[in-house]
């Protein structure tokens, strides 16, 4: 481990963060909130630590898997602890420890929220927070379809096939180009889907801050009551359609941009996401109508594809209550939680192309018990997938299933009911928002003890990082040279 | 397939099916409980059906993989409808599909029931239902130990190393030696336990029954309270003892009768159980003791060793309602209920090995992260594990999860909530038999919906059947040529 590099670069990030929180100042000055200062003292502060930290830790050396673990992990953690200074110094959060949760929440585009109230906020707080989400989303792309694939991270070097992406074992080079690229069509998705819902008379304020949380598949509203608030059907339909898009490897929507439309649907993880999304707002569907929850199929429709494609996404915006929804659907529901966007987007959860090649797995072991001298290798897009990625990919998933457990355990020990602390860690750990019981759709988790929001915290952190990447730095070899 | 062959040996297992009927009739003639004529007809609809059956599908053919994987499955699905005919043709269970879910339960060694005043059923029926646990339990044994490594079904292979058992492609070579070696000991274990039981107060009957269910890890008893209704703590030592006992590989007993108790020990499979038996006892102590369940850490113990042994090893037996527990008590129970027994054993669930090798394959891909170019490879018991017996273990944990999700989906809608709907399916699928929720301790399944208890039903046998042996019979590959 290179220490010296890694503060460096941790350094530069708060440089980066301290920039940032100039952004929500225009709209402090505009709305008259009475944060202004909060901003700038924030930045002050992460200038005052970054920039030491930059200028003296020098090195020479170039930046090697190790030291990418540790910035990737000790960067959202340093954001998510600097990120939160503006909710403390305004006074709109009095708990240092709600501040940092809300903070994680938003970098890891979780949307999670600690706040019982939200439209009594400043207006400018509700924007940053908003941002972070749009920040965060921008660095889950480049490390899923950029760094995590170097890193080797539980298989993610499958997924980068699309992108004409890094191969060298060092990390630098390259890395930016890719990034670019992507961001520019992040950038344009964010734009459209702000013009679009102003269309539909939301206010640039609030068209902002939702595409912000749609993109990163965030989830966090300006409104109490989510997208409910507008009771727009447009605006349900807009929001809709940008929460898949924003499911979907940001790498294809940049083959389209390119011309290459084909390559979209060419990809055998899309087209299985895409059936998820059909067969399981079917399902809802079916049991809405037959509990006669909606008046027409129009209706039901609106309202169960936004949930499913909310949750599947791991946006969790909401336009309806979904635990009045017969049990069957909260079931299916919950299902999604855990499978997540597609690899590459900025969803959370297992992720689609690993649950894609678990089942073919799975069918690969039947098969050959039934021909055992048959060689059936499992393949995705026709290609056969390396024995080593599907470890990596197997051991994810029982790795998964492992924390979701533990996570679990540790929140029912901080005293909450067994549905409650199953739903909050699930949601936190495939970064979705809200989850069932205590923490469902109407609620917040401003009532989890103590314990529970740091064991939740954790959660959001190595969901977003997709395990691995925080899970070695427990390892003491990590640390050895 | 050789259909032929498989219906033949269908025929012979109705035969001694037949058979075992004549073993309640002492029972019924000596409590005089007016069942005895049911027996007879059960027996004789079991002779008719199978003698035929046993005469005319004549093969000179011997048994194949295929085949073994029909005739374990239709063995277990002709066992819980024929031996459903007693209940049926007494009347003390009026509907068919009742009478076979509690009859799949008892040779499955699940011990969930339908009946909700068990104290007024016959003796003699009460009898057979003990018998279909024990029954149940010495198939499993030669199963998991025998026919399913040979099978190669979900990395069973691994855990046979112990026993001297058979390694042909062909099934029947010693597999009879290695079924009257390890069925000796669960004879003796048996007669041990019934003994020790007796001097404790019971009567010879209701040691008999409550034997057979804990050998066979069941869990159904004679009494409306379970083993509560004793109120003994010898009783719950005993029993808590050979449940323990019957949880572990059955392999490891016989070594121990041939003088080699040094090999028992040095199973790391039997030291990983015993460790989570004895963690899991002392979290759940300690939250009993923080929340004042018991009086006193002997009161305490008694208690939560026996629920910690009876979930772990998938018996089922109650002595508390913890229901009643703290909400974490309860979460380590349910994470129990997936684990299940050592392989080898009669116990269920994912079993402790392929939990042990989850962990240490997890551990490896978070090494490998960190040492790109080391070899690590994962090992039991100081061998490394071949790499197709892990990617089957590690298909088979995806699987179990899979059927567990999928089954919970269907029975909530049948119509269930979501926790006694999940509870359901793990506790019949881990072969356990209480759940939580409305099929909790001091609950029963009677109201499971008719659509659920089908789906229960399945999940039992696939469950008890390491998945595979089921799904291969669902590929339309398997019937062809």
């Amino acid at each position: 481990m290179n220490l010296i590099l890694t503060l460096r670069i941790l350094g530069a990030l708060l440089l980066f963060l301290g920039a940032t929180l100039f952004i929500p100042l225009p709209f402090s000055l505009y709305y008259a909130d009475g944060a202004w200062a909060s901003y700038v003292y924030s930045a002050f502060i992460c200038f005052a630590v970054g920039w030491p930290l930059f200028l003296t830790c020098n090195s020479k050396k170039d930046l090697s898997v190790r030291e990418g673990f540790a910035v990737v992990t000790f960067g959202w953690v340093v954001f998510a602890v600097f990120g939160a200074l503006p909710y403390l110094l305004s006074g709109a959060i009095l708990s240092p420890l709600d501040a940092i949760f809300e903070t994680m929440s938003g970098f890891t585009t979780t949307g999670s929220t600690i706040l019982p109230e939200i439209e009594s906020m400043p207006q400018s707080l509700l924007f940053w927070r908003s941002l972070t989400h749009w920040l965060g989303g921008m660095g889950i792309i480049v490390l899923s379809l950029a760094i995590l694939p170097m890193l080797g991270v539980g298989g993610m070097q499958l997924f980068k096939a699309e992108v004409p992406g890094p191969t060298a074992d060092r990390l630098k080079p390259r890395i930016q180009d890719t990034a670019k690229m992507l961001w520019g069509v992040y950038v344009l998705l964010t734009a459209v889907e702000t013009l679009l819902l102003m269309l539909g008379g939301m206010t640039f304020f609030d068209a902002l801050c939702h595409s912000f949380a749609t993109l990163a598949t965030g989830g966090f509203s300006t409104r109490n009551a989510s997208v409910a608030a507008y009771n727009s059907s447009y605006i349900d339909g807009v929001i809709t359609l940008f929460m898949i898009l924003a499911g979907v490897n940001f790498a294809l929507h940049f083959q389209v941009l390119r011309g290459r439309v084909a390559d979209f649907f060419r990809s055998e993880e899309l087209r299985f996401y895409l059936g998820i999304i059909v067969v399981a707002t079917g399902i809802v569907m079916f049991f809405n109508w037959s509990g006669s929850i909606y008046q027409g199929i129009g209706e039901n429709l609106r309202y169960s594809v936004f949930q499913v494609a909310s949750i599947i996404t791991t946006t969790g915006f909401g336009t309806a209550d979904f635990e009045l929804w017969p049990v069957v659907t909260q079931y299916v529901l919950v299902l999604l939680m855990f499978v997540g966007g597609c690899a590459g987007s900025t969803g959370g959860g297992i992720k689609v192309a690993r649950i894609l090649l678990l089942f073919k797995h799975a069918h690969v072991q039947v098969f050959r018990l039934i021909h055992p001298r048959a060689i059936r290798l499992v393949k995705l897009g026709n290609r056969p997938v390396d024995k080593e990625v599907l470890q990596a990919i197997l051991g994810f998933f029982a790795l998964f299933i492992g924390v979701f457990v533990i996570g679990s355990l540790l929140v029912a020990a901080s005293g909450m009911d067994l549905v409650s602390a199953s739903a909050s860690v699930i949601a936190c750990l495939a970064n979705i928002g809200p989850g069932l019981g205590s923490v469902g759709p109407v609620d917040n988790f401003a009532h989890v003890p103590a314990f529970g929001k740091w064991v939740l915290i954790l959660c959001m952190l190595m969901g977003r990082l997709e395990l691995f990447t925080v899970l070695v730095l427990f390892f003491p070899s990590f640390w050895r040279k």
